[in-house]
């Protein structure tokens, strides 16, 4: 059948319809996960994760119903499923996402929506506390259910293989182990090369900054890069996080902090997430083809706002002279050179999400290896504190003074997102070859950022990778919009000249 | 079979695991609809009227099938459903439901979700534009609905009561009529004699008091009547409102305004619900049992709170001087007299949620011949704009200047709650019949309050009223507790003391 025709299909328009009422469902899951880090008084935990575990059973249970299942397959039977037609898309992308659903029975996603609810709060008590002991036997359930998930799913080479699945599709450790040594012999000699010189100061930064204040001009930063306020919102949370609740209702949140950094780059990194789920064709919505086709591509965005643009020297010309309007006491005195300087300064440090775009990856590649290690059982969850400790001195040179700076500082694993964290650096790589794509073919991005607009770069955005929704896995689509498979090679430019300036290398 | 054979019975169990199923999918709903009225972006609503009409058909689609109705109905066979038993009436209260439920199809629950979700978004517009014409053709579908759904239930004297069924079951609107002829025999000369006095100076009630500081002055009020902020919470949104979640998240909301009556009775009458949410025994939480009777004695709760301990003299006589320690500037030349004679001004005026206890029920009475005029199709939607202003001209001799103060100032009719009105004076009635029993049986609760606490009076309300749950339907409940039929006689003894002593009639 052509497109046309099976449109007009009534098994085409049955699971359209079953389509929409799940999509329905995961809105109000969505807003339940929203609302339990956001608002939920302090004792509800336990009834929360009951009423996630019995929607999220819910869920499954329609999409992994024998009836769903033979439409689907029926359906897939009469196209061409290599063909990029918005109606075989919804089929072939459907047809994959059932064949991996169907292979988690209902008891197991209650059970696995169960544990991560309560291990989710419990985290945010340990964390609290820096006490991993609090958390240690929730997340050994965690690693424990994301095993049994593993080989529920099944993988070629490696367990690891079938939850980097989940997150990246078709992607597989290997490769990801093949960007990162490229990637680590560029990044260590540069990072050496930088810490042999004198520190950049950058202690202007963790002055007291208002909270107020920066929450306003956080608003501002959003809108001069195109977040729909009126179609989405911004609230505080203990750990920054994006959710699409429907089309026009799309959530960021960031956290609340005295000193400037991490309110300023966590909104724009939310921001970055918020514009890509916005920009989602409104055909797609509520139907499998809406949001994004991995969490690298999400993070291509994401790192794009954040860093490429959020980092560069276009972006504070504008914006700068605007932030040392609110805040002349603290920087009344410091010109846009020192603060560029200041806010790309290279050095190890503790926490991820405050880390600099080189030292970043490290934090990644040691979560990547030890999420591995547990998943593949070579090290237990008691050992974890110990061993993340260990790799934190080798790869970095430091080591946490308590776990809610180091082993407690991520809620990933709370969540039971193992295979999650490796997406973050892909999508680091991406921002920069897009980046880079866009400014080939319109070099007035950078003008328009000076400007305090971002028009061009947001429509080139809309139109080469938006406008796909999820009809290409991440491999497919890094290929249609590059030409060429992933690679670290524009982000290594990317480092280079800049770093080279900052630096002089 | 007895009890304890029947709660070990498999369909016994099985009917309860549905209950949990469709319990925590009502929380999912409940989340969905505060969340509207609280924090969702203005774009939204219209996805956010699809996924309430999605949970809400599949919660009708369940709680409606065959195979519960099956269940419920062999375990009725069984049991004597007169008892009190909590199986016996699980099961009883379970099977006067589905007999209800089972006559609205479930397009029809759904269409009539969609109706109410937008018609809400549009009488918030309507109003805040204060034009009535941009939420009238919303309600016209409304009306039609409601006299759809009417129907599709049926009744036996007037199509209201089936509505009004809805609200306060086993209760009629010719009782309602008689209880009100009652009451308007007796307010009526009070009115008049009270207005025949010098009007009290209330005044610096009007005055601009710092939302902030308002706020925080409501969350230590709801915390001395024991309103536990670790199970639930507070907001802000347009209407006042109060949500169940689950058995630990009951949200209540207040409104922001400068001036100081709105807030802190809006909190107290929102308190007193949500203490009554936070009361239920938790071996009801997650079935048919949890929750109130109807909305009557729900609201017997907050009149409570707000009117009967929140305009008392012992009351105050504790959180006065807080009062104007927090607002010395407004407060510091009122003494405690007049701000009770003020806070009890018996005067006239536009906005229900504002007027005094004895105007109240002519607010009340007008709505109530309105919606069952509406419904009984004698007066149409365009015409109840000025049948409103007429009214209101007729009952309290006063005029709103515009419809935000008159027809659009309640969002009741904009949610479907046709039929509600009625039992907020008849929870005013209950109030002070509860007040009554409670102080003769420990007069003590007078000097508690006296002392900022509350402990003996909510103790004697969740062993007397809470206890049952739902039970016992409000007239059998109103019997168990009082020992009599609903009567308005202990809120005219009420009025007539209190009103008698501050007026000297």
């Amino acid at each position: 059948m052509t497109g046309r025709e099976l449109e007009e299909h009534p098994s085409y328009q049955r699971m359209l319809e079953m389509m929409h009422k799940v999509a329905d469902l995961e809105g109000a899951l969505a807003l339940l996960g929203w609302d339990q880090r956001v608002n939920m008084p302090p004792k509800a935990a336990a009834e929360r994760a009951r009423q996630r575990a019995t929607l999220s059973r819910l869920i499954h249970e329609m999409v992994t119903s024998d009836e769903f299942y033979a439409l689907v397959k029926e359906l897939a039977g009469q196209v061409d499923l290599d063909s990029l037609d918005d109606a075989a898309s919804q089929i072939r992308v459907m047809l994959r996402e059932l064949d991996k659903a169907r292979r988690l029975p209902p008891e197991f996603v209650a059970r696995r929506a169960q544990v991560v609810g309560l291990a989710e709060t419990h985290w945010e008590q340990a964390k609290a506390a820096k006490d991993f002991s609090l958390f240690r036997d929730d997340l050994k359930r965690v690693v424990e259910i994301k095993i049994e998930e593993a080989e529920l799913l099944g993988y070629q080479e490696r367990r690891y293989d079938a939850l980097l699945d989940e997150y990246e599709p078709e992607t597989r450790a290997a490769t990801v182990e093949k960007v990162f040594a490229d990637l680590r012999a560029v990044l260590v000699p540069m990072i050496q090369a930088i810490a042999a010189q004198p520190p950049v100061d950058d202690s202007f930064l963790y002055l007291a900054y208002d909270r107020r204040k920066q929450w306003d001009f956080g608003l501002e930063m959003l809108k001069a890069i195109g977040f729909d306020l009126e179609r989405g919102r911004q609230d505080y949370s203990m750990h920054p996080f994006t959710v699409g609740i429907s089309e026009n209702d799309v959530r960021i949140t960031t956290f609340a902090a005295d000193d400037l950094k991490p309110a300023l780059f966590a909104t724009l990194h939310e921001g970055g997430h918020g514009i890509h789920d916005q920009g989602i064709p409104a055909r797609f919505r509520r139907t499998v083809l809406d949001g994004s086709p991995g969490l690298g591509i999400s993070e291509s965005q994401s790192r794009l706002f954040e860093n490429v643009i959020g980092r560069s020297k276009a972006f504070w010309s504008y914006h700068y002279p605007r932030l040392v309007e609110t805040f002349p006491e603290q920087l009344g005195n410091v010109d846009l050179e020192r603060f560029y300087r200041a806010i790309n300064k290279v050095t190890p440090s503790l926490i991820r999400v405050e880390a600099d775009e080189i030292t970043y990856h490290l934090h990644i590649m040691i979560r990547f290896e030890l999420e591995q290690a547990l998943i593949d059982e070579k090290i237990s969850v008691d050992d974890l504190p110990e061993a993340w400790d260990a790799k934190m001195e080798e790869y970095l040179g430091i080591r946490p003074p308590d776990p809610s700076q180091g082993v407690l500082q991520d809620t990933h694993w709370a969540l039971g997102a193992i295979g999650y964290f490796p997406t973050y650096s892909l999508g680091s790589l991406l921002a920069s070859h897009w980046y880079q794509l866009a400014v080939e073919e319109h070099p007035e991005i950078e003008d328009e950022l000076a400007q305090g607009r971002c028009d061009t770069l947001r429509d080139w955005l809309t139109r080469r990778v938006y406008a796909y929704g999820r009809k290409l896995t991440p491999p497919k689509l890094v290929e249609a919009v590059t030409g060429g498979p992933l690679s670290a090679e524009p982000f290594i430019q990317y480092v280079r000249t800049k770093y080279g300036e900052i630096y002089g290398l």
